[in-house]
């Protein structure tokens, strides 16, 4: 008999019917014994609902009433699916985020946990009741509201996950786990049953946007077994292990990752002098631009050829940026791209085994696709290419890896 | 510069285009520089789309839970006043019902208020802010979510008043005050500019439901002086004294209250035993029928005829129970009428000055009304008539007390 942190978002108690759905889930995990904490986000298009109607009062809503205002958001999907549990027969108690105590710094909107009081939670599950817990909102010090930002629901259960040191936190989504790649690009994609920590920050980052990063930092800090499974449909999901709890051989490349909302800039011709880089990023980065990978070659002519990746929103606001700092630093010229797409591969597996770089190379270049860019992490290589290449590259890594194959025998 | 706390309900607070014209007003007083706590309603709507949404999981939902669903109404509207006040440049704060700590029982759906911490609320007025806190909800020793029932935002105005020693509360309204009768049936029904606490209790349990009673009763008890007026016109409303606090002299009649909603019941032929009483009513009370006007006559053969009035929804509910009780107390016959009306002179004044009761009586019998009933109470007298006579009633009774005419010259 398990301690489950259950976490639905908003598309999973979209309607009544669904919340009715997630009951009865609930339940029946209830009924084999288990103790559950449920956490649920705002009934979906709620939150948007809310934001509408500050909008039309104020354009930028003060944050602190913001809160106020889109926390109301998941009280209703709390109190509703307490109702839903209790008509089952599955007692059950709701509680926001002020009530079950989970104390945020004041940052309203996106506000981080500082503590939370498991002792309310504990004496309900000791009584043999089911604790639904709002997500995405807490208190501050002073008491007032404050929201964890979007997605932050993900974070909640995390978070109660390890304050009450449950024995796993399970994901329920509209997909029903992780899969080595995105099933819509490649036609064997195949869930996987586990996928380490490091892994799966490194996939959410890359575009598999299965779980909020920072819930998985989250967990990972805190040693929460996190598990992603689908509301709608049976299924063990994916769960997100230790490397290194596994004995067990790990796949050389877990996953394909990938990310179409990036642009290239390159500024060329730069004179090498020290502090060049900083005087290229500062300017970008004061126009809270984000900026993701960076390459920098030197030539023989002691100037360098500078190129990073923004996304493509701010593809035109970085290059105005960038044709300033190309006159101040007396650069050669400035240009970009924003039809190109990023692929990874992903693996902790990587690591311990050598020419994973060139079958990943060997792959592309079988394919005829030119490499633009390449950047690499200890479990993660990535390349930039041509965006009309995207599908074709992803298809052709997740057979180069092996991928299609069922776990084990890769 | 007087402290002031203003109540505004459900309609006045309907759209954000209302929210915005509240803003506005509160803006004018804050400005002329009286200090200012607004109370507000959930959005008209709200409350009805959240029961809705607890309607379709249950048929009779959890009180506890139905109070966290239903107090998120209040919870948006006090965010989006405050946005609306701040983007005038009026500093504003929002507070739900645990925030600013309104502690009450825990009665759930129909909680009363024990307690209020004004300190909060005190330093936010000292620094010049608008305090706008959510009607109708509270917190419980437990930290649960309760509400106050329906209309409980005006109790929680006159609560905080009370509280904050206020120098007004002013609840706003759908109407610009307290009229002598129902301007709809009498054209010459005029606004009141003042009515005792008393005849307020009395014209609002009789029908005219300007303001819940229970918020009358508790601004008597702590002398918080009340003002009824219009959210969407301009003018001093209605203000509802103590009578000790008139040196002026008082009309003998303040008004003309009326009620379609009850219906006559009448067990004859009942032994005048002691204790018969007690066998008609207990069986009506215990099936939770709440009973208004009683008249019992003993007749000469020592059998008595018990008459009394309840909701028109309950009629064929108590003549039910009536005939049952009649059986078992070998009374002669059950007979019952709905088509009836009650309608009630109001005023303190009729203490002072005989002959209230024969004036009535005399109007209503040139009008060649019947009357059916007779209830007197030291400040009213109501009377029962067929449903028809109603309006005639009225008007010849506004008439016959000189209620057309201004104050003062009655």
């Amino acid at each position: 008999m398990a301690l489950l942190v259950q976490k639905f978002g908003g598309t999973s108690v979209g309607t009544t019917e669904r919340i009715e759905a997630v009951a009865d889930k609930v339940c029946r995990f209830r009924k084999e014994g288990h103790d559950v904490v449920v956490v649920v986000s705002a009934m979906s298009g709620e939150t948007n609902r809310l934001i509408g109607l500050a909008s039309a009062i104020m354009d930028e809503p003060t944050p602190r009433e913001m809160d106020v205002l889109v926390s109301t958001g998941e009280q209703v999907t709390i109190a509703l699916l307490s109702m839903a549990l209790q008509k089952r027969g599955c007692e059950a108690r709701s509680y926001t985020g002020s009530q079950v105590r989970i104390l945020t710094d004041s940052t309203h909107t996106k506000a981080r946990i500082r503590q939370i009081d498991e002792q309310r939670m504990r004496e309900d599950l000791d009584a043999g009741r089911v604790v639904v817990v709002a997500g995405f909102q807490g208190i501050d010090e002073n008491g007032n509201i404050t929201t964890l930002g979007r997605g932050g629901s993900d974070t909640t259960a995390v978070a109660l996950a390890a304050a009450l040191k449950a024995d796993e936190c399970q994901i329920y989504t509209d997909v029903d786990g992780v899969y080595t790649t995105d099933p819509r690009v490649v036609d064997s994609a195949r869930r996987l049953d586990r996928i380490t920590f490091e892994e799966m920050i490194e996939m959410a980052s890359l575009g598999s946007k299965v779980l909020q990063i920072r819930s998985v930092e989250f967990a990972g800090k805190y040693n929460v077994p996190l598990r992603v499974l689908s509301s709608f449909q049976d299924g063990g999901g994916t769960l997100i292990t230790f490397e290194d709890d596994e004995v067990m051989e790990q796949p050389v490349v877990s996953g394909i990752a990938f990310n179409r909302d990036e642009a290239k800039l390159t500024i060329s011709g730069v004179p090498d002098t020290p502090g060049s880089a900083l005087g290229i990023l500062k300017p970008v980065s004061e126009a809270n631009i984000e900026v993701d990978m960076i390459v920098q070659n030197v030539g023989a002519d002691n100037r360098t050829d500078f190129t990073f990746t923004v996304h493509r929103n701010d593809f035109n606001r970085a290059r105005d940026v960038l044709n300033k700092v190309a006159a101040d630093l007396g650069a050669r010229e400035v240009s970009g791209d924003n039809k190109i797409a990023k692929v990874s591969i992903v693996g902790v597996g990587m690591r311990s085994h050598a020419g994973v770089a060139t079958t990943m190379f060997e792959a592309l270049s079988h394919e005829g696709i030119n490499i633009q860019m390449i950047s690499t992490s200890e479990i993660k290589i990535s390349v930039v290419i041509d965006e009309k290449y995207l599908e074709l590259a992803v298809r052709a890594l997740h057979s180069a890896f092996d991928l299609d194959k069922p776990e084990g025998e890769a």
